[in-house]
């Protein structure tokens, strides 16, 4: 099973963003799991000085290894006063500060700010720093008709379907090229070809 | 008297932003008084949906509070992967979801990074984006040697001095151009002009 770990800039509950990954979970294809990251409101400020002797808060490490079991991880943020949201930027510097979770992590940043983009290349050139792979096929413009759409809303939306639904295919491609492992697992999981000694899914 | 509030974007503390900024305390004019806001650590991550009856945080209180006193603002942040510091931000963050406490206010952007500005320039996009009203002249880089400089460090080097002092007289007379009822308290303070019925200060 390919493993992803969602991540929302925006704590709002009605959130478009969170809405928008709660439906690349709901698209995704079989053999991937995207699971949306929900801490990160429990995150505190970022300081170094607490973490010198590997005494992160519960949250951080909470944040850390589900960034770190993943193999992708795939962001939507808010653009907040032209800069990416303090909350993301927040908990991506605690990630800074033990960057081998991060080090070369795949990462599809999806832009759902339609009219503007300030926050969208700020954070991508903020991922490139940490080291990430930003994997571009999969960093696409879900081009929302209203910031206020619902996930219902989205999920009867043919076209925003159709986007989400190419952004998670495209990262799941990518990420089965970058192991080759879970094409063979992924194939067991869809039924197209049984694991040993087990008959194939009807 | 002129009332700065300062604002450092690391919570380190050894953190050289916050040194300069104690620093430009220390050497502000006589007639400037500059607190160093201390709460940022307990600010925490922006969620607009705690703060739409107005029951903002107690800690979200005081900082918009402490901003909507100043005069002006003075900021000094480090450069986190390319980015703002998600500490600054994210406060930055509670001040829009309320902006008459920042619309129009002066501010006075350190760069203390002295290889890099992309956070700088991201940071006063954001402020002007914020309607805050960027002083140039008061916006300036201030040369540090190292990035371990301590407070008497930079109290001890004449150079950083005379930037720091030039900072904050510039953003002194742009504030006080901006408020004239400031310079005549300015002159009563500093002696030259006693107030009515009280003698000179000698």
């Amino acid at each position: 099973m390919v493993k992803i770990v969602a991540i929302s800039g925006s704590l709002r509950k009605a959130s478009v963003n969170t809405a928008v990954l709660k439906a690349a979970s709901a698209l995704a294809p079989a053999d991937v799991r995207i699971h949306l990251f929900g801490g990160l409101g429990r995150i505190p400020p970022f300081n170094p000085d607490i973490d010198i002797d590997g005494a992160a808060p519960e949250s951080v490490s909470t944040f850390r290894e589900a960034v770190d079991m993943a193999h992708g991880v795939i962001i939507a943020s808010p653009e907040y006063a032209s800069g990416v949201s303090g909350v993301l930027k927040n908990a991506l510097d605690w990630l800074v500060s033990c960057n081998l979770a991060f080090y070369g992590k795949p990462v599809a940043l999806l832009n759902t700010s339609p009219r503007t983009s300030v926050a969208y290349n700020a954070l991508k050139q903020t991922i490139r720093t940490m080291a990430g792979n930003v994997i571009e096929e999969a960093s696409v413009l879900i081009p929302l008709p209203s910031m206020s759409i619902t996930y219902d809303q989205i999920m009867a939306h043919q076209l925003l379907c159709a986007k989400i639904r190419s952004c998670t295919q495209a990262f799941r491609d990518a990420l089965v090229a970058m192991h080759p492992e879970l094409a063979h697992a992924a194939d067991a999981g869809d039924g197209e070809r049984g694991a040993v000694g087990m008959p194939a899914a009807s």
